[in-house]
């Protein structure tokens, strides 16, 4: 077991606002030998996640990211060195570890891939967290049938466009709700939904009144704030809507209130807060079916891939201006 | 068919903030002769309700009662004049008409009234509205069963005493919540709750981790605002809520905001809204239900009963002050 020298992303000073990169800085460090357990992995691909954000503004389940600390994220990664027997250098992983060259994981946070043919990288997306995110709030809260009209905002990205998707194959017409017209575009043509609006140029309420005169009858909820309300207060009565992301209070010191209880009341409607960590038990059902549909050419996705480590604040910025376009992702040559 | 001449209430003006006496006007009326399937009816027992307040405000479900209007509720009374081959004079029906001492009521709108030995009062109360509201909150949206623990604010009211004494009927853990020790000495010792927290004199977080410091699973809300907050909050993971009621608005013109997403995500909650009218198909099952409690002696109830049309404004006074205690009925001599 030996030591070794990796670059590592940091957080300076806790971002105000949508961060900027000055809230990051890469920084030379030692990695002290392998305890018993522990393994080393070199990342070919960082996951960039919105929840992040919220770690950084200490509001988030998962714990807090301090100025000094390095970021941790899901990664996906070749092991380079081993003490543990379970795993071996060589072998692809994925799990918690630090934006770096190099990064020291517990063996037992760690799951081995084996997607065959589909690219590693799907661990990240539509076969990891957002995929089980979306597989969750489908298969567990809203359970859409052919009946349902359902709509879901962040559309074009992995968790809303894999719960369109799912929702799809179950017989539901799937509306979505993106900003800018390659997005919506993407949704449509490549994902399959009915329609997609535009929050950027279109009136949600009036374009979702056109779509459906008689109201959506689910809602999956990635944006929070008056969006939510606006979908709400148009539903068909007796809807359904996962509440699952807030993208709204992401760079906001400010929280946005929720719905009112009159509204909720006179929607008749059914609300659900959908935390993902509650759902690991599904993620072998999550992969055998996302895996299926894209194996049936019946799903699509969509990466947005930086080159490089130096690259992971620049891209976590565009992804909380809402610029990135797909599953936002930092590629490391290994 | 016959005029007729009686005296009625109406709103004077709208109430700002908690309503007065002087919102309120008895005005002598001449009854115009029954047209075709009208019945004319002598009220015995108006029902005064909290959604009445909003009815001023013009902002419930079911329409607007504007200055100059006869103040309509749903009332028991006795057939005093027929113009319908279904009903006669002499039955005791129940349905909405105006608070006065004699009203025109289409017969299309009443229903008689057959509860043998149990007095027709309580077809305004735990066998009318109120029962039907918490029967579908409790058989259809919370569904409590022996491992739950249910809480429920207004506590000694009753739709909030129906759903307690249903919910331990099903083998739940029931606690309530009232506004003073009366009442909620009531509520546990006539209606057979485990606690009762007393909202004006106690913490409610910290009651409520006392009695069950795993959290409630159930919550059924009368009340809104704050308290729905707290209760959220506190609650164990996947909790379920009935949004039935917001007394906090009722006497408001600001809309008291719901729990912010990020409450409702981090509880794993289910919200649903109630709206008793969706539910008239189980009011049969929910008078077996509740007359076979009263019968078996396990379901305690308790009015409020004003004498006179003259004390219907007072009353509702005292409703909209939370200083009734009980279903809160007017009485008038027949």
């Amino acid at each position: 077991m030996t030591t070794a020298a990796t670059r590592q992303i940091r957080l300076v000073r806790t971002p105000a606002g949508i961060p900027t990169e000055e809230d990051f800085e890469c920084v030379a460090v030692a990695l002290p030998a392998l305890e018993p357990g522990q393994v080393r992995v070199a990342p070919t691909f960082l996951s960039l996640d919105p929840y992040l954000r919220l770690q950084m503004a200490k509001r988030h389940l998962s714990g807090n990211l301090l100025p000094g600390q390095p970021v941790i994220s899901e990664l996906v990664g070749t092991i380079t060195e081993s003490n543990d027997p379970r795993l071996e250098p060589g072998q692809t992983v994925a799990g918690f570890g630090a934006w770096a060259d190099l990064t020291t994981i517990a063996a037992d946070g760690l799951r081995t891939l084996d997607f065959g043919a589909l690219p590693p990288s799907l661990a990240l997306g539509v076969l990891g967290m957002p995929g089980l995110t979306a597989y969750a709030g489908v298969s567990e809260l809203l359970k859409p049938g052919p009946d349902d009209v359902l709509v879901v905002s962040a559309a074009a990205g992995p968790v809303g466009s894999t719960v369109g998707q799912l929702a799809l194959a179950r017989g539901a017409t799937v509306i979505g709700i993106a900003g800018g017209p390659e997005k919506c575009r993407w949704v449509v043509e490549e994902a399959g939904f009915s329609a997609c609006i535009d929050h950027r140029s279109e009136d949600i309420a009036t374009r979702l009144r056109e779509l459906v005169p008689q109201g959506p009858s689910q809602y999956f909820d990635n944006v929070g704030g008056e969006l939510l309300r606006t979908i709400l207060v148009n539903m068909k009565p007796h809807g359904r809507i996962a509440l699952c992301g807030i993208m709204d209070d992401y760079n906001s010191d400010t929280r946005s209130p929720g719905p009112l209880p009159l509204e909720i009341i006179g929607a008749r409607a059914t609300l659900m807060g959908l935390v993902v960590y509650d759902y690991e038990h599904l993620r072998a059902d999550m992969i055998s079916t996302v895996a299926g549909l894209i194996e049936a050419k019946k799903f699509a996705w969509r990466e947005d891939v930086s080159e490089g480590l130096e690259s992971a604040p620049s891209a976590f910025v565009r992804l909380m201006q809402g610029r990135n376009f797909g599953k936002t992702l930092v590629h490391l040559k290994s």
